[in-house]
């Protein structure tokens, strides 16, 4: 079992390549599917209060597991087909958001940074 | 700069709780910021063709990367404060779809599952 | 100012014609365009509790309006392409929804129809 | 039937207040379950080709009408308990929207309205 996200997505690759979908795995379709299980996630919670949420059962647990792995493989896959390094593009992201959101400003606060400026 | 999945899970957690944030990041807030962001990849594609899609400027390359990346760190503080391990997740659902979608049945093919059942 | 369903589509409608747009309205990029809006009107809730979300300021208000104005837009559009009447297409569903959601069986409850099943 | 959407929006908030459910439909908890819904509009198109989704079979365009409807229930739902005029709001957005697009200036053009200012 691959237990890193190289293998991960070396894993997922081949998936794809070994059922021909590389075909139809362009950005714009990905995207798509992406959102898709991105909704799956916040299915599970619509109706939920926050309190709940934070404490969810066995197997409320496992579907959100499911649904949040979904999300990861279509994630992968945008940046394997667009040529992104994703945990580069996470690193310089927080690198950014450090920035924005200076701990001195926004410690407990949950404004947008727009608001800080 | 972290180069491993654990390491950047780190960085993300030690970021959210220098800001105190812990106390926003209930699963059901956190699923929907993640799908914000989602959106915000989906926005990048909305207009565009497929094959534009597929040759990205390096401009746009870098935009959808921040992106991806904002995407993906929501994604890891869902599966933080759910407890649930994302590799593992994402191994365990490629397993279950590796059976859903047989090589024989579906190369090629971009119909749904349950066409096949 | 039109003040029925009718005339805001068509009023949409020629705004659309007006700028040569229709060559990019096919259903599978509206739609990304409706769930990009969707996630504006999600946006503004992702960090408020939902007891906030019950009392928002004009301002807030005011924001939500036209990001729920944007999503109404693209979902009369979607509609109008698809061919689908949507004030019929939504009397039919809620028709559906009081089969699957039976007063007696889901009064006062938030759990899904396949739970009653 | 009723047949304008003030009649639906009463038959909508009917079905609600029958089922005890007006406890759940908080702006925040709406805005999940509306994008929701229109995640299940994007699924439809996700591996469509952007030809393909302008002929629809009639099963699907059924499939998607009743996606679409969901979608617009919601939408009436959070316009409702923020005491919204959706009618109104989305004249006034489309007033804003012929400023930011002038009809010379993007005619036939997909850019976004910031690259016109």
């Amino acid at each position: 079992m691959p237990d890193s996200i190289d293998d991960l997505r070396a894993r997922v690759n081949d998936f794809v390549e070994q059922r021909d979908w590389v075909q139809f795995h362009s950005p714009k379709n990905l995207a798509m599917a992406m959102i898709v299980e991105a909704a799956e996630v916040v299915e599970h919670f619509q109706w939920m209060t926050e309190a709940d949420s934070r404490q969810l059962d066995q197997a409320t647990k496992e579907q959100v597991g499911h649904e949040l792995a979904d999300t990861f493989v279509y994630l992968m896959r945008i940046a394997e087909v667009c040529g992104i390094d994703l945990i580069a593009a996470a690193n310089a992201k927080i690198d950014l958001n450090a920035q924005k959101y200076p701990v001195d400003k926004c410690k407990g606060s949950n404004a947008k940074y727009t608001d800080y400026q």
